[in-house]
């Protein structure tokens, strides 16, 4: 079987007892590309615990400096071999190239990079902590243990196992990585890792610092998962696989970080149709429909007032998805689930406005809107829930104020609520109390824009309440906090100057700062300040 | 059945259904001593968790300065009623009344909910980050949920489930608490009860914030833990005990703070034995009998070189040992647990050096060493780990550094791990192996001191590696990271100011610490300065 190399142990190499190959497809044909990869066994799996496990001590102890050089050197790589991993990407997933990967995914997965590595130099995710009083001196460090990466299919790039935010933050807080790429684009992943091989070689880090499987079966996956050698693993996909991840991890007594599904409810509110409803119409559709709305943050349910500015809202919207071509959808898989999640909506009581078939060549599915009235929706709000991951929208219809109040109510937790009111004020009563009520259960609440566009920022929150994650305090977007997801909180009690961390000696030449007896500041601490 | 009620919904009530009912019994007697209790059954959980899910979005919303209120006056009121509530903890526990109780644990319990309060009113919890260039705020905020604390048997007050540090990180998150009292202290905590819920109506809130109940069969305990109307759960306590709740509390999505079993592996390196043999040996005995032993942080692994000076420190010890009088336990289970672990443990090589056996009256035990060589433990490193809680030390043999540092590397997650060294420098060598060796195993790096006693503090980590506890990243004591335990992060993203908590709006009167725009200040922020 001629197949492509995993990344092992510092080497490419090939698969030791390979369970299969596979290859990727396009999704805009359904035709095979690109070389095999293998479908790798239990040995190779093993092969990557142990190496990767057998460096996390000297990555630890690797010097911050070096681990920031490497994340910029890795950017820098992104950066310059753009094309390549643009045109790999497209011919794998189907999105465009110029819009969504080269203007806006490539730069965001390097800047992502970046940060962290700017998150390294200012030692911000340590959050450094002394009480020289009690002696006592306080930091994040790393889990000297590897991270296991799931990269999910719609973000080849800024979520890839080997390049996304998941892996710079575990990396950021000096873990190995066993990446776990999305066999959906293993050619974008194998170009990835080739380049973080060669920064991982340049910088001097341990070669098992970033390691690469393809794919394996679902069982060595949740033994994976369920090795007490990992220190932590983040997951990015669908909600049934990371619940099997989860359920393993938990077991074995890894943490797991969970990002799974989300419907990112959106309340448009009278005065706010009535004043730009058209506008809002068009800002709804481009959301929905970017990406064929396989995004986390897609707006999957719209809670649309049952009055004329809401029928008109619905028509323009109704019309821009007549007119919008099919989406193309990553794989059979998910243009069958699609399909499937569409069918039970409808049968849970949702109409179907426009759209709710795929279409050919390849794996397209026409724009979907479905619609149900709050009663409708109250009748089973837990089965109208399910996400449709692709380019749909349940519209729910509400009389008042109240009745969106009650569909808030059973909301499950979600990564983002938004809310559209008028710039007039009308709404502001209104917005006040759904917000409220919205506040507990979505990660990021959002006032007149729609949830899709993540920025990487250090005050976002990629994360939101069970199930949409697997813990409300964590973000998967934003440095230092998506950092601390994969660290472990170390106290040192009257340990010797010369033992400590940097940023936690009594001299603080690089300006760290640091909460010194309750206080943050950059100065040194008295020699001797310590009982 | 005659029973004493249950605090449930604001009224202290007799039990819908209960179980059955047990009584408090006088650990150095085996009596049973004060009223009744009721085993609650599966009514009075439903009413606890109705009541406080009905409680949490009134408590997220109460302004934090009336948390602190309550706080603080609950802890004046412990402190008002030292004399009763210690003369009932000693009555339950056997715990010296005046050197443990009333000059320590008391006053860490009032302590603790000072800092709480004073993290409360200073917002340090939140740790409030503003980007102002993306528009993006956010905090940790309450779960709008409650909390299940589960206290354990060996701090009736200071880790009390309605007194502790988990039940103030808990309500300083503005979470309600439901508090599952240890049954072996129900009076203590009943008394505990009523304090707080005086103090809860005083500061005028929600009557369910704080509820307890004493007792349940192991099954309704499971059912409570994993139940999804939980925001978290806190638990100190068995491996055993915490192990159950956590396979419970994940399958609901429910995050488990647990803080379990923990050795605490000390190494006396030859400078230290040879300068100072006597004091350490004196140092150790104190520390390994103190409270019979039954500290999460009691120092049940010592490394001893096998050496004349290392003979010199066991005969020293030998001899305090068999000196003290057999050490109350808590209680016959603890008693029975004890005896079966240092019968393991020689099952598995160890031979006992004193003690090892049970006395009279009541539930004693006489201070116990037992002892193996390195490579005795090196055959059952996994067995020889077992906890033995109470006063109960392992000491552990070594010809040189290396083989310490063999033993140092099969260690288990630990809550701490301390070295001595000689203060001429001569162990330093040695001391920095050791450190790198344990560091990552351990949460709290001790030098030259026992690791009991564990300060309050914003530098302290009272947690570790698992299975000391259920994540690295977060410690039990210490405000305000216990605090963020019990919290979500919250993001606005461009949301009015007037629909922010006080902490993220563009004016900061109160000078509350925040990261904006990656620096930490105070100052306010230019309205308009969100885009």
């Amino acid at each position: 079987m001629d197949v492509r190399p995993l990344l092992l142990a510092g080497a490419w190499r090939a698969p030791a007892e390979p369970a299969g190959s596979f290859r990727a497809e396009d999704p805009a044909t359904g035709e095979a590309i690109g070389p095999a990869y293998p479908i790798c066994g239990a040995a190779d799996v093993e092969a990557a615990l142990a190496a990767a496990s057998a460096a996390a001590d000297a990555l630890a102890a690797t010097p911050p400096a070096r681990i920031a050089g490497f994340l910029d050197a890795y950017a820098q790589a992104i950066d310059d071999d753009a094309e390549t991993l643009v045109a790999l990407a497209h011919a794998e997933t189907a999105l465009p190239a110029e819009t969504r990967l080269a203007k806006v995914e490539l730069p965001r997965t390097s800047r992502q990079l970046r940060l962290a590595a700017q998150a390294v130099r200012d030692f911000a995710w340590t959050e450094p902590t002394i009480d020289t009083a009690a002696g006592l001196r306080s930091h994040y460090a790393p889990l000297h243990k590897p991270v296991a990466v799931f990269g999910p299919n719609n973000f080849p790039l800024a979520f890839n196992a080997v390049a996304g935010s998941d892996f710079a933050s575990a990396i950021a807080a000096r873990n190995p990585v066993i990446a776990k790429a999305h066999p959906s684009h293993p050619a974008t992943s194998e170009r990835l890792a080739q380049l973080a091989h060669r920064a991982v070689r340049d910088a001097g880090l341990p070669p098992a610092t970033v390691q690469m499987l393809y794919d394996y079966d679902r069982a060595l996956g949740l033994r994976l998962a369920g090795d007490a050698r990992l220190g932590a693993l983040g997951f990015t996909g669908s909600r049934a696989g990371g619940m099997a991840l989860k359920a393993a991890a938990d077991a074995a007594g890894v943490p797991a970080c969970l990002e799974m599904s989300s419907i990112n409810p959106v309340f448009l509110l009278p005065g706010a149709l009535a004043e730009r409803g058209a506008a809002l119409a068009e800002e709804f559709v481009a959301s929905c429909t970017a990406g064929s709305g396989q995004f986390c943050t897609n707006p999957g349910l719209v809670v649309v007032p049952d009055d004329a500015d809401g029928d008109a809202f619905v028509t323009a919207a109704m019309n821009r998805f007549k007119a919008a071509p099919p989406g193309v959808l990553f794989s059979r898989g998910v243009r069958d689930g699609l399909q499937q999640a569409v069918e039970a909506l409808q049968g849970w009581g949702a109409t179907c406005l426009v759209g709710g078939t795929s279409a050919g060549p390849g794996y397209r599915f026409r724009p979907t809107l479905l619609q149900v009235d709050a009663r409708g929706f109250l009748r089973h709000p837990v089965e109208l829930q399910r996400e449709a991951f692709g380019p749909v929208s349940l519209l729910v219809r509400t009389h008042d104020v109240d009745e969106a109040l009650a569909l808030a109510a059973r909301l499950e937790g979600n990564l983002t609520g938004t809310l559209y009111g008028a710039t007039d004020g009308r709404d502001d009563a209104a917005m006040a109390r759904l917000a409220r009520a919205l506040r507990p259960r979505v990660g990021r609440l959002i006032a007149n824009r729609m949830p899709t566009g993540v920025a990487v920022s250090a005050a976002m929150n990629h994360g939101g309440p069970w199930p949409s994650t697997g813990h409300p305090g964590f973000t998967a977007v934003g440095m230092p906090a998506a950092i601390r997801r994969f660290a472990a909180l170390h106290c040192y009690d009257h340990v010797a100057d010369a033992l400590l961390p940097p940023e936690l000696r009594d001299r603080n030449p690089g300006g760290i700062a640091r909460k010194v007896d309750g206080r943050w500041g950059t100065h040194d601490i008295e020699p001797g300040a310590m009982p």
